[in-house]
């Protein structure tokens, strides 16, 4: 079938060209000329402006957005949204907060077009790999852009569903990223264990690597992990600064809201936090009732 | 080579079973004749005492310990030894503590016995798909086991692997089930929360399966969570409790040791513990306190 | 000074009290005719309607809501502001969300009404051992206030003061009860080891009378705890099931919000939820997880 | 009565000169000559080795112990009961692990030696303030000890108890500064969140003396946060950097010894050696493992 792409970064760029390589037509627009000349080398097409990517397709059309969550995505479905006809469909693919879906399901659904929420795992190696789609929004709507789902999973009969309504699938992409943070610092806190284990001299990829085939902890982050711990087994010139994109926030703040404790979870997210904060008040202050109440020497900074 | 395995329970037989069927010889004991029959009835041998099975193996010997952790080991090492020659090896496959290993095999030392620490996951799972095995001890004498760890791996040339001396195997398969500990949570935390979600109505099984195919947090746990959400998705006449085994707890006193902060492995520990226990003191004081300085109502139990 | 009471529950009637005990004027409202019976009988005055409250106090007014967060807070709200004249003030004693009032200020100041907020703690204590207060809100109008402010404190000169504009009160005041969380739930936990080391035999009362004098955990907290485990050390009848008001759950998204770790308060708020959940879905897909990878026995329910 | 103080350090210093105000006569005992003139300077006298001490005691006779525990300790042991008598008395009234505790008090049986223990509270402020004292041993000991413990007390009759067999007295104290840890790291949390919300401008120091009356949250420790707040608000020249003592380790492990989930304890023993860490290997693990999977930017170090 055929689909407007809008944004080509990263993630943007790659399901396009794994479109492509599937046999959809695909046009996609950026602000950016490289990103739009990009996916001409890759046998797409482009479009210079929303306008111009709307008039190329036929309705009922398919626009696939693939922008940063939050500002960027609302001001792109504002622009876009009114030069769209009934019938055509909007998929968001990014990671948005599943309130914001539900808000834009809304709106769009006053323009009788369908809004479609695409949680997206699968990062740099969807390409190769396919990506993991868990799907929210009107069925039937779901039904007719299968053609499009089926080329971006894995194989067309899995890794990817219709999950339920709108808001479903971020909300599901949420809570998938929740256990990612979780899983992560697992595996960090493991292997930070053997490393200060200096007395068996320990080689983290050798370890890492044994885990891969037949243990209880292989995964895929296992294999990622093996890759890095071969690259750099050091880290050397790697800052302990650990960014977060928002999800686990949001995993946490949902979790609390249900009264279901997350603490593994919520744990992570606040080791992240406490990752880029290398001058801690709660810390000094730590120090200085230790100070008050037994004499302890400070150390100074 | 032929082996003699100690220990024919769950994974003892498991194990004679795959290296009968890679074309080993094996001689199992155990005190229970039914497990000695299932060897037999697979292939292999069986003696009805250590000292049977030690005299049914040439020099130099191999001994597999298959047995319960702790005292049980103990013992069993205490009946071996005297029975054995310089240059016999004994593996403890089991989970041990590394500090009794490391005792073990001082002690074996003294009679020029190898003793060799097979730190080893893959579960009911190994059978088929082969053990991951991590192992410590002197190198030659891992070297002239080779064809041993070679079947139970998955494959000759992976999932196994020497990885430092005495109780380097022991210490590594320890934060090995730390870190699965840390992966269980994550995952039951995240299907605990969209389970709350009613208003989603998601199907756990499905979302499962879908991650499973592309997404960042697919492994083997998760097929094994898609199989357990497939077969009983409300989790019906499962109680609340989860058991641990010991290496959980080792690995939070080993991080604290090293003065490594591992807080989702500790954590999911923590949180084990609390399932077994349905009538906190802590809660029931907590709920006492509030009633004395805001006269919050308590609930009688 | 003359102050109306709106709110005449545990805290307003208490509050109400000691305005009366320091000499000032207090005219209660509350749709109950038996608390307003109650502040009669204390000296007080009371009205059956805020129109009558508003008619019986001459203006610049004082007008002191201790009535349940959010809902009610804004209803009463909504009924009070038409009824003020430009001088008047209102405070918050309540524990609302500093959103909520930054958003109800700015609705006051249109009608150039005062609004402060006190964030106030002591519970059922404070009748006899004064309120500890943290005031937001313009200083003219808390210098206005300050009759009322120094009688409802623990003394004239402590326990009380301006801390910052409109929302800084109840800021202050959610801080203050994420503190607590952590405390008490310190607390808790050490008295819940003590009582589980059964070979000791621990009097836990009288430790906690030890530690009331001269040790480094003394605290108000803990007098209450003594309290506590004075008339019911085994805490025998209580639900082991700890509520929460809200302001927890606030703290733990407002330090994310701001990227600070809080692990122990977020901890204590979870641990609270976990007190509420008999029947753990986690716990349950836990040890489902466990049998599946290795046969592990699952408890039945 | 009288009593050798063995350790004139910082508390053994402060718990002479108050048994010396008290009345008692107290004989002390230090290698640093300063140590033994400053005690002289306060009234008391002083022995240059531990046989010079234990001959200007009359049987039977009171030896309290305060140094360092572990190693420091079970050296002044050795050396000092062959010094001894039956029925004399050794009291530790360091730090002790109560595992070492049950085995001396074992070994000084032998000889009739009564060895107590004393949980001591109240670090620098105990001269002053009277010391918290939780006391293991044998009954009849600890009464004919009486007469020092009311006068290390706060008063006579509160702040010190026998709370328990050999073993006890430690026990307790190592819970209190489990406690303890807990209680600070929620200070400390709070305090930190409050300084990062630059909006309200809050004074910290206004906010803790605002708390030390009437409020909740009133302790001892928030006195001295108050101080500290009030010394240095914004912790200049004071490095996040906590030490800790060994205390909340043993509580940690005891209380998983005892399957009695204690998170809030656990995680601020965590937070200390998070604060020493600032350059970990497990938040460098996590920046690769996110580079690897979704090509985010790594900061360099």
């Amino acid at each position: 079938m055929e689909l407007g792409m809008i944004g080509l970064g990263r993630m943007g760029a790659n399901m396009a060209q794994r479109l492509l390589r599937g046999g959809h037509r695909v046009v996609g627009f950026d602000p950016d000329a490289d990103a739009r000349a990009a996916i001409v080398s890759h046998g797409g097409e482009a479009a210079a402006s929303l306008q111009e990517l709307v008039g190329l397709l036929a309705a009922p059309r398919a626009l696939w957005l693939m922008v940063p969550a939050g500002e960027i995505t609302d001001r792109t479905i504002q622009s876009l949204l009114p030069l769209l006809d009934a019938g055509d469909a909007v998929i968001d693919g990014g990671n948005s907060n599943y309130h914001d879906t539900l808000r834009r399901a809304q709106q769009a659904a006053q323009q009788r077009v369908d809004y479609v929420d695409c949680g997206t795992s699968g990062g740099v190696w969807g390409l190769a790999e396919g990506y993991s789609l868990m799907i929210g929004g009107d069925a039937a709507a779901v039904e007719r852009l299968r053609p499009v789902f089926e080329t971006l999973a894995p194989a067309a009969d899995r890794g990817w569903g219709r999950v339920g309504p709108s808001g479903a699938g971020h909300y599901a992409k949420m809570i998938h990223n929740g256990i990612e943070y979780g899983l992560m610092q697992a595996y960090a806190e493991g292997f930070s264990i053997l490393r200060h284990k200096a007395e068996f001299g320990f080689d983290l990829h050798q370890l890492a690597e044994i885990w891969r085939h037949g243990s209880v902890v292989r995964s895929w982050l296992l294999d990622l992990t093996a890759d890095a711990l071969a690259k750099n087994p050091s880290m050397d010139g790697i800052a302990p600064h650990v960014a977060d994109s928002g999800e686990g926030r949001w995993t946490v703040a949902e979790a609390i809201a249900l009264d279901v404790p997350a603490p593994v979870i919520t744990q992570a997210l606040l080791e992240r936090l406490r990752s880029r904060d290398d001058d801690s008040y709660a810390d000094k202050l730590l120090a200085a009732m230790r100070n008050e109440f037994g004499g302890h020497a400070v150390k100074r900074s």
